[in-house]
Formats: structure tokens, C-alpha cells, sequence
């Protein structure tokens, strides 16, 4: 291995006297695809093969295998470091994908945010507390039902409204009529109230189409947009990330459930370093099963200070009730975004006060120091 | 729900008693995303939900879930198809995709693919016996000695010659030398045998790096590529597969261990509907751990009778030693390509006999009826 080492972390499941063999296989496995006998006389494999630099216990016959990688065998292409990470051993059910080490010439070749955290504070404009936010839906709702929500949210003083992740270019509500209407309702209601609210598309489709979606998002005048990077592909996630023309991207995990790769590494580190400027993820005690623990891994993992790439916003969702605001406060301090959908939604016709009610409880608890 | 269903079955994890609102959960979460009590009032979301159409038992408190899908929701479009599929619930560790019926509609509304099965043969000329097909390993090889390799698996009268997954745009391997280097040289040894070799190129990056790879590709006159769709995007597999500018697709399975979506369902049915001329999917018995039934089943998916969608080819590989490619021909018959690695690189210098008696071996069973 003749370049600095790319560190990968998996649990592996193997029996003790049978773990270094595994650890091997494994390392075998994510590059030169050959058993070491295949290898004889090949000595240009040199150039992607690493090492194994670390084997420890992880509980009953499971155990913490690092490799060390060579950088050149990613070719700085986010595709391919995904490849060297879990491409082939994601098929071997006894690894799960557990951590990963970056060297600085990697991180630089993957975007990272482009305005990141910071960049949300300055769009919104809010300060000194969590930012506020919530989905549009339904789906099913016309451009104009979703403009008048939009309007709603805008008034009662969220700063982020969004469309539901699942919001595509439907017959029934197509994409480009539903941008220009939203954009408008929450312009219009910023104008009453003097506050900014920010609306954001969801970007989905094949990469033509996303790319026609967020050229029309952005001359409409789109801040922000909304993509799935999982559904997309995470590639796409780094390309867009880095293209001259794009926006800040706020990503959301659908499909991201593998169950093999942690959360924390993909929602809190790969999706930030391939370029999402927030991400959301399922709270605990929502209607998802993420453990308070990871939550506030993939908060720190995101906000967390790295030589050139900018911290990432937390975005907590996923059936947060309103009362559980300030707790989530003191638990996430003041930089991050809460996302709160149905719990407003089931507020009916009360949904602009209640919507409202959130926005000065907040505020409110951010005053009184809940926040820290 | 106004239109033909799209249907998607789940094993839930559930007890008797909450199987029934855990069903008309999954069915909220994965198009409308509201609670019952949230919708009332919002007459439009009925364009958007689905209905619960079964369930039924399947082992102690698990349940086999049927959702009938409005197509509408889809959008008619091969990322929003995913998300609708699996997008929040694969976020949710209870719930395992299993199977999926597209109505006309959708199926029309996607690629399949180009060439299909039928390609493959008129590509090769291969008749009456299975396809045989090698990688060129390992990473860390230059262009030259790629070629070199390809070189000798054509004149052993191998069909198909593709690069391992893993070869990328390296700096020590670049992409557009290796693929100049590998058609020239199966080319040639094509003049003196007088039989047909194809080299696939591995495209991997993101979508535009991928793009400019084909254009490449194509010009050099490549007669089909591989890509690895989990690790791209699989909405970037259905756009490359409707291209007018694109190629033949063989795809790979890298990144596609989820564990929670079946591998019949993913490999089988969403890769070929997606637009893969084959696929290729780890063997029984290699270092993967599929069984043999899964197998059988990905390889029966890929080849059924579907109005308006052509069978693609069935790619058995991973640890196929070539001591069993005999017996492969007698479970899968002669519609489908070995795919023979490793085994054949561990001959070290005797790589061309090796290859040539695995050539000669495969072509005698076929006229021995080991083939259905």
C-alpha cells in the first residue's frame, strides 16, 4: 500500500479461531476480488490491496475488524469509495459497516455541505434558538390546497416549510405547479409578517429529471431543495452537492434503512460528506425505532468541527408530538431543526394557531435557557 | 383509490391483535404520511391511498401484508415507484419487502430491458449451451496488463469478458486506456479464432462521470457495459436503459444486501424492470450466503414471460469453482452465463488451459444433455 490509508470499521461475526481468516476475506473482498493464491505474480495488486490493521473482540463471537484501504483504490469517486466501503461484503450478512476514517485528501474530493449549518441560520434569518419545520401534505392535494398550507405554516412563523418527501411530479399535483404556487403563498405570507419563511421542493425522479426539477426550483426562486439520497443514489448526492448551478440540499432517509450500515456513518457522516447541508432522521420515541443514542450520534457526527468540510443541520422527525418540543431542545441544544408534520395536522382547523403555539413555545423555551 | 393498484406485499413483524392497525400504519407511511384522524378533511388525499388487501399468517407473529397502491402515487416514475415501495417503512426494522405485481401501466411506465436474454445471444452468437464469462482482476492491474488478460480469456473462447466491479477511473487503471486496450485486445483475438469475445466496461461514478464513460464507451465500440445499479441509483439504471445513446446493461450486485428487501424481489424483478439485460447474483454455495432456492428464484424472475417486458439473463457468479460449472448447466439450463473468477486465476501460468477446458467442458455437457 503505497498511499495514506482510508480506515474502515465492520463487526464481523466469526468464531475466535476463525476471525483473522474472515478479516482477510474481507479485505480480499472489497478490492482485488482474488484469493491470495490468485494473487502470485500479479504485483500490481499492491496498488489496491491494504491491510488489516486492527481485529478486537465485540461481544460473543463477533468482533471489530479494521482495514486500512488505499486511497488510490477509490479513485476519489464517490461511487467507487462506496465500492470499497460495502460494495461486495454488503452481500455477506454475517459484516455490518460500522465506521469510517477519512483521509484529508479523500474529504477533499467528496463536497461536503455547501452552506451547511451556518447557511440555514443565514436563509432563515433565525437566531438564538432551534429552527422550526414542518412537511406539506398529504399527498394527494392540488398545487393550490398545498400553496394555502404553505401560507398557513408561513404565518403562524416556521422558518423551513417542505414538501413531504414523497410529493413527486404527479398528475394531480405536478411538480412545477406546486413550486410556483408554494413559493408564492409563503412570499405573499412573508410580506404580512415581515418574517422569512422558507420553502423547499422535494427533488425526485431519474438524475435527467431531478436536474430539469431543481433548474426550474431554482428560477423560481427556490432557497433550498429536498432530496432522498438513498433513493437517488448517493452519487448523485456528491454531484449535485458540487454543481455550480444547485442549491442547499436538506436530505431525507428514505430508503436508507439497510439495518448493515450504521446509522450514525450514513446518515451523520456519508451523507454530510457527500454534501447534504442538513439531514433529516427518525427521533426516537417517534414511530421509527432509532435509539436515543444513535440520534444524538448522527447530531454530533453532523455538527461535529472537520478541517474543511462545514458542520451539517440536524433535522430530529418522524412523529415528533408538539409537546415533546422542548425536550428535544434541551436535548439537541439550539442548532438544529425540529420537523413536526402530523402533530400539527391533526389540529385541523386549529392548525394555525397550534402551528403558532409551537413557534412561541420555542422561542419561549430557547429564552429560558432550556437550550444549551 | 381511483385506478388500477400497484400491489406490494411486506412480512410485518406483529402480534395477532396488532396486525391489523400495524398494516394500516405501513399503508399511511408509505403515501400519505398522516394518521387517520389527520386526514379528515383533506378529500384529495384519497387520490394518494392505498387500501390494505390481505393479510395473512406467516409464522409466529409475523404476517404477510398486501397493500394495494393507487398508481397515480407512483408518479409513473422509477424513484418515486421505490419510494412508495419501501422508502420510510425500510427505515422501520419490523418490515421486510417481499414481492411486488406492477399493473400494465407501470410496467409500460418503465424501461426493461434493451436487449434482454435474446441480446445476449445475437451479441455473442452463443447457441445451445450456456454463456461463459470471466472478470478481469485484480484492481491495481495497468491497462496493458488488463488487455493481456483479455487477450488470453478470448482466445480460450470465453463469450463475455467484463472488468471486475471494482475497476474505476484509477489513476494507475484509467478508465478510457483500459477500455481502448481491452477491445483491442479481444478484438484481435477474435481475428485469429475466428470466434466472437465481448468486453464490458465497468461504468462507475456519479451520473455525469458515468454518462461521459458510455459516451466513451460507445465510441470505442463496446458491445455493453456493466454498472452496479445499488451503488448508482436504481432510477439511474431506468434512465440508462431508455436512452437511445446507451448500450446493453449488465448489472451487478454491489451495495444490494439490505437484508430487508427480498432478493428475488430486488435482483430478480426491480433490476430487470429497471432495465438490466442481466444480472449477475451471488451462487449458492460460493462465499456468499444465498440459497440455492433464492437462486433458482432470481433466476426464474428474470427469466419469465411478462407482456411488453423482454427475460433477462441470468448471471450465477461468486466463488463458482469451475470443477462445478457442470452442474450449474443442470439446475439453470442453457439460458443463463457462468460467471467464473477466481477458480480460474488460481492456475497462476496455465490461466488460457484452464479457461480453454472450462470452454470445452461447459460446450460438452451442453451436447451430453446435462442442460433441461
Amino acid at each position: 500500500m503505497t498511499d495514506p490509508a482510508l480506515r474502515v470499521t465492520y463487526t464481523v461475526r466469526a468464531a475466535p479461531g476463525a476471525v483473522a481468516e474472515r478479516a482477510d476475506a474481507l479485505l480480499l473482498e472489497q478490492t482485488v476480488e482474488l484469493p491470495r493464491r490468485a494473487l502470485r505474480g500479479r504485483a500490481g495488486a499492491e496498488r489496491a490491496l491494504g491491510r488489516v490493521e486492527r481485529i478486537e473482540p465485540a461481544g460473543d463471537d463477533a468482533y471489530r475488524v479494521t482495514l486500512a484501504q488505499p486511497l488510490a483504490a477509490t479513485a476519489l469517486d464517490p461511487a467507487q469509495l462506496l465500492n470499497v466501503l460495502f460494495g461486495n461484503s454488503s452481500l455477506q450478512p454475517d459484516v455490518v459497516l460500522e465506521d469510517v476514517e477519512l483521509s484529508e485528501a479523500l474529504r477533499a474530493a467528496l463536497p461536503g455541505p455547501r452552506a451547511g449549518l451556518a447557511g440555514w441560520r443565514e436563509l432563515t434569518g433565525a437566531a438564538g434558538r432551534p429552527l422550526l419545520a414542518t412537511a406539506l401534505k398529504p399527498m394527494g392535494l392540488s398545487p393550490r390546497e398545498l400553496a394555502d398550507l404553505a401560507a398557513t405554516f408561513a404565518r403562524a412563523g416556521l422558518d423551513v416549510v417542505k414538501d413531504d418527501h414523497g410529493l413527486a411530479d404527479h398528475a394531480f399535483c405536478p411538480f412545477e405547479a406546486r413550486v410556483t404556487a408554494c413559493l408564492e403563498a409563503v412570499e405573499r405570507a412573508g410580506r404580512e409578517t415581515g418574517r422569512r419563511t422558507l420553502y423547499l421542493p422535494n427533488l425526485i425522479g431519474t438524475p435527467e429529471r431531478v436536474r430539469a426539477q431543481l433548474a426550474f426550483a431554482r428560477r423560481a426562486g427556490a432557497p433550498a431543495v429536498m432530496i432522498s439520497p438513498m433513493l437517488l443514489g448517493l452519487p448523485f448526492l456528491a454531484e449535485l452537492a458540487r454543481d455550480p448551478g444547485g442549491l442547499p440540499l436538506l436530505a431525507h432517509p428514505a430508503l436508507a434503512g439497510t439495518g448493515r450500515i450504521a446509522e450514525v456513518l450514513l446518515l451523520g457522516k456519508l451523507f454530510r460528506w457527500y454534501g447534504a447541508d442538513g439531514v433529516i432522521f427518525p427521533q426516537a420515541g417517534g414511530r421509527f425505532r432509532f435509539t436515543r443514542e444513535t440520534c444524538l450520534g448522527i447530531a454530533e457526527a453532523l455538527r461535529s468541527p472537520a478541517a474543511g468540510i462545514r458542520p451539517a443541520l440536524p433535522v430530529p422527525a418522524g412523529g415528533i408530538r408538539v409537546e415533546r418540543a422542548a425536550e428535544l431542545l434541551a436535548l439537541y441544544g439550539n442548532d438544529c431543526m425540529l420537523l413536526v408534520g402530523g402533530s400539527l395536522y391533526e389540529a385541523g382547523p386549529e392548525l394555525e394557531r397550534r402551528a403558532r403555539e409551537l413557534v412561541e413555545g420555542i422561542a419561549r423555551a430557547a429564552r429560558e435557557g432550556a437550550a444549551v
